[in-house]
């Protein structure tokens, strides 16, 4: 951290003082994810000019590095030659994670001016959905014959333009099909004579490109891998996912549970200027607005009751939030629950067994303290007994709520995380104002 | 999945069946994270039937990768000269973690009955605080001396017992310092007779033991590594934590994150049994009570308002409810931000001047729309206004909670997550209250 900041502060310090030749030297000595963040903290126009100062290859470093805001801005002041000049220079999976932030009409005339390679397998990436294992692979791999000896694939491995990042060597057949992986290690040790045939591991974890990412990341962790090969219908290799962007993905995937569960878009960040999550933010608002007036409708139909008895009126935000934090606890859990993969249809009812178990008991005891205290502040035993039981009440309807609403939306294939607190709150509020206060209603002669 | 569901559907097959050489041929075939899932859906009695079918060193593995509950419940059922035989087999890093979940007494049986040597290996890594970098560490790693050539270091890894996760050879000099670092694959492509020296990466990215194992993580996934090397304060080499514990903490910061913000204990899942979570939810259930108790006496010195004009009662919700909304959008981002390492003082006035205007601007949208809603279902202008005015208020102090409290919450060292939705929402709902019933108070004689 505190070197970061002297890395800002240097760069800050160099350009206000014009020393673009020692500031270009500082850039080039730095790593690209550090150049990234410092380049952040800048003003736009100073963006560019720190940015022009980098080599292409450390440019498009710098680039992948970037979160997608400043991306944005930064390419919007580059020109197209400049900016095709850069791609080229990266892999091509991070290639087109940056030309899919491009507008449609820079995307165009970038790919245009890049070698024509380079561009079409640009474009066959993006080709595959959002979010898939195509969108993210590596068309850079190191493949060897099965037939080939260790020696041969030690010199296929020296002589490959693949990057530092070839951990593992993929083995295919006749027919270009995977039939095998080697780890670079397991070649190192292996007597140079001997067959890859007979080294290679032939249980092979493989994706298609049409994976979800988030399915090709799980594999990733499950098995510890280091990369997970991608293949055609016919099991031809296309690409690999690596395991430095699958942490991206879990990152990634991480935060939009989290936010999408606060009512907040899953790409939002901290640094997002107000005008770029308005809308976003403002639609949640407004359907917590809808959901307030309808729990509002439910307390509107016993207005009546709160008018003979305005006690009533203290003690029913209670009951909701009450009904608040136990479906909110639940459905925390049981999203990450779905996240990671432990929450299947097989546990649903174990679950949901111990989730209105945790609601009676802990609704009782709540109550039970909730109907003490009413007692004691208000002196009216029936009207504290309601409150008790009607507490009870929807703290079960919380455990179910907050079970069942998640896997629900997981059943219709949404977002469990869409479930937020905004959604399944509403149940316990409207179920809470209607048993507290229909509770009340029907006894009012005895608690007047 | 399908895999998986196949896996535990057979495994239960046979042991119905009885056949348990069947049984201990399968599960010698299949990868022990998959056998680890699928013992969690059995019987805790055949749970221990399925573990002792399987060898030692399968067995070490599938302890691994198994969650703490299961695990715990396992390792009661098995003796201490059984576990003790299969924590030999294991990396040391995974002994430890397995270790710090036993009782006091078991660890100690168990660690007396291991081979010396790995035993104290292992009371070595539990001796670093919980969650650094230390204990988590992997002690085995190739280490080279910055002397040697290419072709001796190639023999060094050959003859060393270090396991295949062995991507990077660290370099030391003569006191065994730490000084560079050279890629497994870049042994390969250089000539036999290079000195390690020069084709050593000298700058290296370490951490200590007591570096908190998020930080560790964040490194890693920063700067695209593969591990990250431990040293003592005189810089020499103590372990290295691998990419895939890095995944773990990541999925499991990720998930303490997520679940305390919605009032749950960090490392509660889906699966656990009711009586393990029923007291830390309960903590939180009764600290939501007195919020809620502190809310409700707020309307409470307004009881009198509400007497004489019930409907205050039927709107004072959705005045609290949006505040909920707005604070809860508010801080997950800003949570997050800090998590992600996003949200620094640098940027603290930036992000509290977007916050504002968000509250603002959608305050106002919101407040508009509600108060024409509440006119055309009340008749009460003034009544109307109040609401929209107090629910613009309540929006902004929404912004400014939702942003300052997570990071004072940090400034104390405190985990930022613990201002889940049930503290920061007391803020909104007593706020809240207070503006709307105590805006009628003041105006009342023209709300009759």
């Amino acid at each position: 951290m505190e070197e970061l900041f002297r890395l800002t502060e240097d760069v800050k310090d160099l350009l206000d003082t014009d020393r673009a030749e020692r500031l270009a030297q500082l850039l080039a000595e730095s790593h690209p994810a550090d150049v990234s963040r410092a380049l952040r903290e800048l003003p736009v126009e100073q963006q560019t000019t720190v940015f022009r100062l980098l080599s292409r290859e450390q440019a498009g470093s710098v680039l992948h590095e970037m979160d997608d805001q400043t991306l944005l801005e930064l390419v919007r002041a580059l020109d197209e030659v400049e900016l095709s000049g850069i791609l080229e220079q990266m892999p091509t999976d991070n290639a087109a994670q940056v030309v899919d932030e491009l507008s449609e009409e820079q995307a165009e005339k970038v790919l245009d001016l890049m070698k024509e390679e380079k561009s079409e397998e640009v474009q066959e990436l993006l080709e595959y959905g959002e979010k898939t294992a195509g969108r993210i692979m590596s068309p850079e791999f190191v493949a060897v014959h099965e037939e080939m000896s260790v020696a041969q694939a030690l010199d296929h491995v020296r002589k490959s333009a693949s990057s530092e990042h070839a951990f593992y060597l993929y083995v295919v057949d006749d027919h270009d099909h995977l039939v095998g992986v080697v780890p670079l290690r397991r070649l190192i040790t292996a007597d140079p004579a001997t067959p890859i045939r007979l080294i290679r591991h032939e249980d092979v974890v493989s994706v298609t490109p049409e994976t979800d990412q988030e399915e090709a990341a799980r594999l990733v962790a499950k098995y510890n891998l280091l990369a997970v090969p991608v293949v055609d219908g016919d099991r031809r290799l296309l690409g690999t996912v690596t395991v430095d962007d699958v942490i991206d993905v879990i990152q990634q995937e991480a935060t939009e549970d989290i936010q999408r569960f606060g009512g907040v878009a899953g790409d939002e960040t901290v640094l997002d200027p107000a005008q770029a999550v308005f809308t976003k933010r403002l639609v949640w608002r407004f359907i917590n607005l809808a959901t307030a007036i309808l729990a509002a409708s439910v307390i509107g139909l016993f207005e009546g009751s709160i008018r003979s008895l305005a006690t009533l009126a203290v003690f029913m935000p209670i009951v909701a939030s009450m009904g608040g934090i136990g479906t909110t606890q639940t459905a925390t859990v049981v999203v990450r629950g779905i996240a990671l993969g432990d929450m299947t249809a097989s546990v649903l009812l174990r679950v949901l067994r111990k989730e209105v178990t945790l609601g009676l008991t802990t609704g009782a005891a709540n109550g039970v303290v909730m109907a003490v205290i009413a007692y004691i502040w208000k002196g009216q035993l029936l009207l504290s007994l309601i409150l008790g039981v009607a507490l009870i009440f929807n703290m079960v309807v919380a455990a179910v709520v907050g079970t069942l609403v998640p896997l629900a939306l997981k059943t219709f294939r949404l977002d469990p995380a869409i479930a937020s607190s905004v959604i399944i709150t509403t149940f316990t509020d409207v179920f809470g104002f209607f048993s507290f206060l229909g509770l009340a209603t029907l006894l009012i002669k005895f608690l007047l």
